[in-house]
């Protein structure tokens, strides 16, 4: 296994039975957990730390919940830095002399932060300081004076899994168990249901590549499935059927990003999204050269939401009338199927109680109202959808809208079963993303731009 | 080759090449370097920051001495906090409210600190900052401007070495030859002389260990190296010598560690001896059941200074007629092959003027003045001497004073041939380095401990 | 994945693609199988064999039944040596003659050899033929004419798979989910019932070895299931259960072989079993230097067969009242229990129509009527039980006897339920292979020993 | 490194030490060589056969010259089959008998075969083999009787270093050292003066591929070096300079093959020089897109010696008349020159007492002459020169006639200074060597074609 060697579980079994250069004093043995961690500050880098640092985490995870919630305000109550001494070396700061910053940063830095540091020097103490984060994530939302531990582990966590330090991995069948095991239980997108299910998106014809850091390496911290194809997939079902036949990748044009999972909660806030998709798409671009085309098969995870808003008349700068506008081609058919006359009214209706023949009534105007809440609905200065906002802001295209792309219960309930197919053309990426992030510009395709000019541009 | 995959080196290339996705744009092709950092900085993390980051570093890398010292007089005036902003984030802040933390937190970070981390995404980044210090440092001493430069490099730097992510690894004739090229380069204490030096250091009855780094797999950070010997080494020659006869490491009951190095100038003051040392312990421990002994053969130096200082009475707790008393014993011979009356001056002469047959004369009396320097000499609240300092810090014995052990130039020079045998006992290292720091008791030998106590200890 | 570089994956594709260096020419793509076999025999070591090769056994693995069993039998009829020109070679061949030699051993050497060997070396070559071994042996019973290709497949994959070319490897739960795959097929002794049964038994309390080869990287040919406890299992249900808790390895004082498995078919009649059970005792003891005893728990797979043939006075040198006598003690409670006189027959009714009280009365004899089934019923000059006859034959313990140890169905109906621990004890194992393989002599127990010479030795 | 794991490591560690599984007993301590090697054939298999193979090679290899001829004398002498056995068996065999067969090739195999695959089941036999074979073929000119022995270990050999078993590695400064000190031992055709001249050659513009075998993972069984240029390189001196400058290998539009070497004398007559050409092709191109052309730079290793035999009218075909009207057109020249009125005993006079003005005058004319020695001279159905003979059956094209291109001493002795281009053109490699292997037609650049079909055909 690349990453534990034998000689790091040689010292793993030294520091578990406690060989005489890392055992723990007899005195530290009795020590409060805060205590330990008191001392750990204090002692000047001997190699004992190490022993230490471990205990330290052992105690931690064997504490229980509400005691854990203890220590984390412990941490945030006695280990911050103190205000007094601040405020003297920021009044005695002075860009021109060095050593008043030196001093300043000395003071401001809560010593936990140096605690982290050192806790992090025991075996898999990486791995330990990420679960902490995860417990102190859940305690966060009642305790805000949690907020400062917080900000310190996620400072470190950032600085530690740096880009730099990623490195992008190929998952296939080939690779270890332990790492498969961990690819099904953070596939959040689209479940997968087992082994056999996950041999399936690892066969010939799809590829699935994670960012790993060096400290946690059976750990993907970020993933993304991608199917081989000929064109550009309109639906979600055949691309995870564990029964799909297995095609020829020497004869796909296409890659299909069809799942992206952030593994770690540890890690929230700390996103490398964007350069794992690039670096894929080069990686893609490099090993199969009959590739023309990546896209995406995405979901509007809030897109059922936001039609309601959209449709009660909640979103100002869209009324209702506005979108009955826009849809008013349909307004007869959908009129008929549903009794209501205005269009927005019909196709809530028609989403929340529709027969099988409604459908291909459905199609049309639940696309161009999808165009709409994609181009136009925002949240602050980007996408009011997350998944829109993350693609475009890559430099994406929006390429196409597909209706009834993921017909399964969270399909519908989620996204009224739309996908859309977001697309990464190499030569425009660049422009792409500027355009979105300085003027909100959104790149379409030829079709999508068209029909947006004519039918919703044209509303405003 | 562990750790640069061919991935990897696709993406150098990808990125050399300036492919699509990461090349720089024509306005960027323009800017200043300052301007550019600038523009690394207020960017949103998106992935074409690679290129911007490895285009920086690549200019970086072009200038000329003085256009890098303007660069680092930039980054110290330029990239520095706003002392206002930090006095009233300073005021605000309180630590029950957590907000207040990470404005305060965040205001005082210099920019150049994100702008390292921005830097260290760029392919070999981690390698680039840390030479970049190394030029940085030549310049402090003339510049102490750029001190807080070198703070802030250096923080990020301890954070990103942590111990935690280090990896012990073993260095034989099997490595790569770009890593035994380093050792090579690095190895200062007893200087290797070409490949056949190397291997002979690298044979069966030889062992070398690192630590690496995973973002710098090819550099030994700090080695050791040891010969596996029957008993404890005395002399370092024959230890040093490519013409050994190469032993059966089996039989031999002793690891003599004979010389350790840090290599990379730019990690100066980030130290992990103490962590290697002690885990080549443990590995050499398993690997070769019949070890028994563990111990350093050392130089002292600054030995020769520190005889000079003694003997001219400059230092205060040891007046001359001390040390003659201590060498009381000796004075008849040492006055007849000197011509000085005081013992102290006439070891000094001797060392001087040696010839051949003052070679019997001048052993005992110079073991003993060199046991009376390493445990007598203080600098501060350690050793004077300061490898002394360190294996003592660590919990190692004061085993046994060698003069005539190393009779090259430089070890007359430096140490007067005299080396020490530090010994670390397993059992007694926790309680010798708890002694030490504490109470800055040395343990030593049960010999030298009867030296010291009635010769030395009997004159305070 | 060890083994498969991604060059090889590139030549996997450059041969899969037809590109120019390795493509068939238009006039080979015309002829018959056993056409192509006579072109590449013909050839004179070019690199396009390479692609002859592989068209060869790709049409070869794409034929229907019928037409490899054609094949074969051409393989039989038209690539054999020449029994005329053989003879004119043996009536030449004088051994100080060595050029006699040379032209003998090449007119015997069957065409087909070379056949093979040349096959051998499109990608994947060595595994196509093990699998068209596989296929040639099932054939082999209705046409024995098939015999002659078999010798020559097999003296070839011996030769290939020569026990210096195979590599020890430890198999767990880090390993590539494709050697995992395939440890749940191949395991016959005790099946694993899916991934969460495999993962208990690879779990920190269980070790698994295999033997690989490099040209097979993904394929364990023989591995052996380990089990750490404390004491020597009696009981082969703790050992399997999916549900058994973890224990500390650290504590285990013995290392139980509970399965060996051999994996691939077409190797029938290659074994290395001896050498993977001598080589896992030497890791195990360097790994758990606590380990004390090493030991299997394995079924005696004849030995309902071997019963019943015992009871009905099939067996010359043990007739039914020899039998008899042996379990004369118990004949009372025997018969007290089943209604027959004879304590052999009231056996065999007793294990057909047992009740749950029957089984205390049926312990001591079945144990002992076991011990004489193992220790006195031959095949030839060996164990009629093969299991047995491996162990002692390697140098084993005949160490205990365990009833009711297997209560599944198969353990009921084969082995009547009783396991046997056969012991290795390093110390011995050369004396009791020798004296097992020269005069048949069994190592046993000291119980064992004194139970066999007291109630069943005497009855010779 | 690969190939040799820490468990290979301690099995050296087990073995050396002679812990109990694989000790030898005490009596096969006191036996000779030959009756261990009698021992070894006649066990059954068993793991103790190890040590018996371990010591058996050990002992061989402390033999002294003499003694190991005597040993390989008694392996002929008494290891060979029995050849009235033979002959029985011969006279039974039916091919459609399988056991007849089966029988057959029992008796006709040396039992000495049997002994090197047990030989080679030792801890690197096979590597020990491949050395006792070199031995054996130094003494196989004097002693013909050893053939014998020779044939079966050359055909044990090649079956074991089957073109299906190697692995093609690229070899750079990264590999380990104990492989590139191999590099250099091996290297003939240029030497290598040192780790300098080494370093420059695996440089970002050098290419360095070897095949690999998996039982010798540290031996490069054969190698080529190649150099990345624009253009075909004419001389190749600047491609060995140590000191040369390092070009951008992603501008290179040609690779240079400029220096093939088996390393293993052992292996002689087993050959894989054209699997490595080709499949290196396959690894360049795809590692280098901009590659548009693969050639070498090749001696002429016979030129010498083919030029004094044509001029001096030994070689029947070409009488001296014919070369002399070849060379026709610079018949004033040569002679004004070289006093000789035939333009090839001026040629062989000039090359002999050559002066810095002659080299004008011979280039044309000894081109010219180059081209007729390799176009025309034959050995048996191949070319006289065996590099010619080796690139032409590979389906290479005789592109370009370099002279003054080595002119290095043994470049002027052996090839006069010539060297030749051969390019291999992956479209006509397989059409290329079907023409030259059938009838003896060599693909010629337009050039050479037009200069052969003008001057030297016309001859005929």
């Amino acid at each position: 296994m690349p990453g534990v060697t034998w000689l790091e579980r040689i010292m793993d079994t030294v520091a578990d039975r406690g060989r005489e250069l890392l055992r723990l004093r007899d005195d530290e043995a009795q020590d409060s957990l805060a205590g330990l961690c008191r001392r750990l500050i204090a002692s000047r880098g001997e190699a004992s730390n190490i022993a230490l640092a471990r205990e330290i985490l052992q105690r931690f995870e064997g504490l229980d919940e509400s005691d854990k919630t203890a220590f984390f305000l412990t941490l945030a109550e006695e280990f911050g830095p103190d205000p007094e001494t601040i405020r003297a070396a920021a009044n005695a700061f002075r860009n021109d002399q060095p050593a008043t910053l030196v001093e300043l940063l000395k003071v401001v830095e809560p010593p936990r932060q140096d605690l982290f540091r050192r806790l992090n020097m025991a075996p898999h103490g990486t791995s330990a300081l990420v679960k902490m984060r995860e417990q102190l994530l859940d305690r966060l939302p009642d305790l805000p004076l949690l907020g400062s531990v917080d900000a310190d582990l996620k400072h470190l966590l950032a600085s530690w899994f740096n880009r730099g330090f990623l490195r992008l991995q190929a998952i296939d069948w080939r690779s270890p168990a332990v790492v498969l095991e961990k690819l099904m239980r953070y596939e959040a997108v689209h479940p997968i249901t087992g082994w056999d299910d996950l041999r399936r998106r690892l066969s010939e014809d799809r590829r699935c590549f994670g960012f790993f850091h060096p400290a946690l390496p059976e750990e993907p911290l970020i993933f993304v499935e991608v199917a081989l194809t000929q064109g550009m997939a309109a639906e979600i079902a055949p691309l995870i059927d564990p029964e799909a036949a297995i095609a020829d990748p020497y004869f796909a044009d296409t890659a299909m990003f069809y799942s992206i999972n952030n593994a770690l909660r540890g890690l929230r806030g700390i996103s490398f999204g964007n350069f794992l998709l690039k670096q894929v798409l080069s990686e893609l671009g490099a090993e199969l050269p009959n590739l023309r085309h990546f896209a995406t098969l995405s979901p509007l995870p809030r897109f059922a939401r936001g039609l309601q808003r959209l449709c009660v008349g909640e979103v100002a700068d869209w009324p209702v009338e506005k979108i009955d506008n826009v849809l008013d081609e349909y307004q007869d058919a959908l009129q008929a199927h549903s009794g209501h006359a205005s269009p927005c009214a019909a196709i809530v209706h028609l989403l929340q109680h529709r027969s099988a023949e409604d459908a291909s009534i459905l199609a049309e105007p639940l696309a161009r109202i999808a165009l709409l809440y994609l181009a136009e609905l925002k949240q602050g200065e980007t996408c009011f959808d997350p998944v829109a906002a993350f693609h475009l802001a890559n430099g994406a295209i929006l390429e196409r809208i597909n209706v009834y792309a993921d017909v399964s219960a969270h399909g519908e309930a989620q996204s009224h079963s739309v996908m859309v197919n977001y697309r990464y053309d190499p030569e425009q990426v660049v422009a792409n993303h500027e355009a979105f992030v300085r003027d909100g510009r959104i790149a379409m395709s030829r079709s999508l731009r068209r029909e947006h000019d004519k039918h919703i541009k044209a509303e405003r």
